[in-house]
């Protein structure tokens, strides 16, 4: 590289590819850096999209300017960072045994020829299509290029839509979801998998954030296919059809998901990992050390697996665009992987999870031992607190932490921000409750609830605490098993919201001392009160007489998932 | 133990006692538990007093609750725990040769002996006094006891108070400061250190939380110490005097924070730490095994230094009562350490610190790196996203995290629950970064700030990035040291809010690299901006071009503590 400055060529110029450019730059500052992106807008933030969409964002130019209200356009990058962008530019092929990269002017068609020392690939994702009858007609949306957000914005505004169907219920199908309701538009969300963000949530987590859906009028469709859409005369979509039901819709979005944009990569002959990410080593070189690819192309290795993985994220391509920059001025480092978390706000609920959800930790082999712990996210006696339902799961051998799911009112991201650092360090079950985490009434409890949630998991590996999970106990119900089903709530709390079942049964936990009579010794006995607490308590105290087959219900009537008789109930999530 | 039940007495009732009476009982069904508390009301939230006192919660009740709304009295905990509360009861002496505890009760006067075979001293801490002339007037209080609280409330809200003087600016005295402000209560702090909250901050991160406070109509008064109170011919005080001023005070609150409460302990000839504090082991052991102690009567150990540390905290004491249950009932568990977090809020600020503070980092031997960084703590464009300025301390050698302060309306408590996490696993500044933290427009950037301040530590240690801190400018300046002081920001920004120094120039960083003609190369340079993002990106571009003598201004405007000239500001935070 002595005597001629250092070619570097970026393909992409969303997330990664602008990131990689500023840190070369910084880094070195003779190097010629140039990035070549197909549209017309680069550095912009894809995932403010939504935003701009539901209008909490008033121009799309907001998700493109700096903080400082600077527009990164092509001259931004020329002036500020002595980087050369051709946009509306399609990179066409890469002649890697000349260094050679051709790409086209989309307008212009004039084809040019860009000589590199470095490649950098950030060609990101492409929407999977949605191969059904239909999927053309008028006001049939994907949110993917800027141009799709300004359309649908305007679409949403200035017509008059009633309905509006939203095909996949991932991340970007619930921010969707708000963003259609704001104005004005009734939304069902069509789910193919079982429960929505099936990426994210196992199904009773998912059910607490259906309920939470509908409280706030979205109509929660799952384990549904779409088979076709239908038009009016003027092609204009009008219903979307699966196999049990058709649902008017006034517009329908298409949020089916992304996989990775490989094409220059495949036809360059560089490697492609079994997830259909282009395959990259942890300095996140492709089969061609010479060849650097990252972000929503790639695939990630998951830190807790060892699995190839292709988790799309903002983050994470950020992240990426930083390593490779290094990576190819010297400062060699090793991007390790991710933990699959993933958090969004729907409404006013916060959801989130990192590592392993309990349906993939199984998959994985792990023996897991799993909570489900509702509880106010904040002292209960300060006006901040609000409801948080948390499932934790950890491996039952090595005590390892696995994953957290996060759902509710209050502050979900916070616990999954904590929980992806103690998954990073492989923390246990044990060393949770002991981090010295702040606490202050309109912060969190004395024992933060993600704490609690950990010695929940310690109490049941060493047999202490003994739970039923709801799927469990519906499963006994089904099949019509006899058992007492304890509630040691209040009278009040009992009347006001019940589990309707002949087996259940009242006694108060402050009187069950005194009215162990009532309980028979050869029954066994589910206790059960709010957030699983008192049942835990109930547990022990009828542990403690003798009672041979006590177990409390994990996570209470909060997170029962299969409906609860609500009297005069104030609660939104029903 | 065989054949007879195991008697537990524990002094304290209400942290840590409770707390461990709670898990014993639930480790063992048969103990004979008891609870020796002074005062009458047990098991309360003292960490809730200010929001009780401020109105935020409405009855004292509601801190001595559950979160179903059941009293934790000692019929509760004779019911619900099996657990005997002896209140108003005050323990005098320990026999600990024939492990007998004697308390006495206050009202009867009536003398009672508690044999155990365990004792658990969690006696707490107490008041330390304000030994200055007119501390016994009336309308002179301390926070300590509930009746503290609820005689505090009654004068706030029923008398005609304008002005109020908290003496000391620690945890509790900010969120006094709220407190009485809420009941329009002019209130001024007075601090005898050189800054507030001095425990938590440096002296310019303590900073931008007295500009805020003082946004929110509280006075703050650094570096000076009461002299004494003075009061009208009622005995009312009515001023506060300093040494440099008189305060008119028409209610004074001393919140000169807490030593342990270790008569008891040292009376049985237990052993005493250094801090202060009950000497125990990491088993929470005492100098007697055969008594443990918890919570505000104890020391702990620093993680960090490994020092004994005096950091009275109810999440720690609710932590002990948990490890001292376990280590009783035979399920060994170490307590290790903690590392001195501490958040509050203070009307909508949010406030935090784990770890070491610089000052504490440079006094335990370290060599320190720090870096200031303010920013938005979510994406700029999305209504969500409020201003905080985190200080990010490392060790120049190891690279070894070491500290977070983090100031702002923004979301400062999850910040520094990441970084206790990760200072507990011994995190690197470069182990940060590569965190897979939750990323969604509306809780944080791709590159989270906490990430973002790491790397640009890691930008320092490596030498790619150099920064004068606002305390070593001001040295300069004071010097009347010659140098460019060179704003990068817009001309826009540069006229609403600005440093008033003739040292200063504008050049925008969009046309820095046009402009080199106008910045002589034998002079120094500090570049800067808003947040230091330009100012950093301004000093890799003039290095780039072959300057010599650049650094950038750490912190930006946003961070700069010595007063900034604001036309037409908009901003509160002057």
């Amino acid at each position: 590289m002595e005597g001629k400055e250092m070619k570097v060529v970026i393909i992409g110029g969303v997330a990664t590819g602008p990131k990689a450019a500023a840190r070369l730059r910084r880094l070195n500052p003779r190097a010629e850096i140039t990035i070549v992106e197909q549209g017309k807008i680069i550095s912009y933030a894809g995932c403010g999209m939504p935003y701009f969409v539901g209008g909490d964002v008033d121009s799309f130019r907001s998700l493109n300017t700096t903080t400082a209200g600077i527009l990164r356009d092509a001259a931004f990058f020329r002036n500020v960072k002595d980087v050369k962008v051709l946009d509306g530019t399609l990179a066409r092929s890469i002649d890697r045994k000349n260094k050679i990269v051709t790409a086209v002017h989309g307008e212009t068609g004039e084809s040019v020829s860009l000589p590199y020392d470095t490649l950098v690939l950030a060609t990101g994702g492409q929407p999977i299509p949605l191969s059904v009858e239909g999927a053309n007609l008028n006001r049939v949306f994907r949110l993917w290029r800027p141009e799709d957000a300004i359309t649908l914005r305007q679409v949403a505004m200035t017509e008059d839509l009633k309905t509006a169907v939203i095909i996949g219920g991932g991340l970007i199908g619930l921010e969707m979801a708000e963003a259609l309701t704001r104005w004005g538009i009734h939304v069902t969300i069509v789910e193919m998998m079982p429960n929505i963000l099936p990426g994210l949530l196992d199904a009773e987590v998912a059910a607490y954030l259906e309920r939470y859906l509908r409280s706030e009028g979205v109509d929660v469709l799952t384990g549904m296919r779409v088979m076709s859409l239908a038009g009016d005369g003027g092609g204009n979509v009008t219903k979307v059809l699966t196999q049990v039901q058709d649902i008017p819709s006034d517009l329908v979005l298409i949020a089916t998901g992304v996989r990775p944009n490989t094409t220059l990569a495949r036809d360059a002959g560089l490697e492609i990992g079994k997830t259909g990410g282009i395959a990259v080593n942890e300095y996140l070189q492709t089969s061609d050390p010479e060849i650097y690819a990252g972000g929503d192309c790639v695939e990630n290795v998951h830190l807790l697996t060892g699995q190839k993985v292709f988790v799309p994220m903002g983050s994470t391509a950020n992240k990426h665009g930083r390593v490779i920059a290094n990576n190819i001025m010297g400062h060699r480092e090793r991007f390790k992987g991710i933990l699959g978390t993933g958090v969004v706000k729907v409404f006013d609920c916060n959801v989130g999870k990192t590592g392993l959800t309990e349906r993939e930790a199984r998959e994985a082999g792990l023996d897991v031992v799993t909570t489900l712990a509702p509880a106010m996210d904040s002292a209960h006696y300060h006006p901040n607190h609000k409801p948080l339902l948390l499932k934790l799961i950890a491996d039952r051998n090595t005590k390892k932490l696995v994953g957290l799911q996060a759902v509710g009112l209050g502050d979900a991201v916070k616990r999954v921000d904590v929980m992806a650092t103690a998954l990073t360090f492989e923390a246990t079950v044990d060393e949770l409750p002991a981090l010295d985490l702040g606490y202050a009434p309109p912060y969190s409890t004395a024992v933060d609830i993600a704490a609690h949630a950990a010695n929940v998991l310690s109490n049941k590996i060493k047999g202490i605490a003994r739970a039923s999970t709801p799927g469990e106990l519906k499963a006994k119900i089904d099949r019509g098993d006899d058992f007492i089903w304890l509630d040691v709530r209040t009278p009040d709390e009992h009347k006001k919201e019940r589990i309707e079942d002949p087996r259940v049964k009242l006694i108060p936990l402050g009187t069950l001392r005194q009215r162990l009579d009532e309980l028979p010794r050869d029954k066994e006995i589910v206790t059960f009160c709010k957030f699983s607490l008192r049942g835990y308590e109930a547990q022990t105290i009828l542990d403690g007489e003798g009672y041979k087959n006590v177990k409390f219900m994990d996570g209470g009537t909060e997170a029962w998932p299969y409906g609860l008789v609500r009297v005069g109930a104030k609660n939104k999530q029903d």
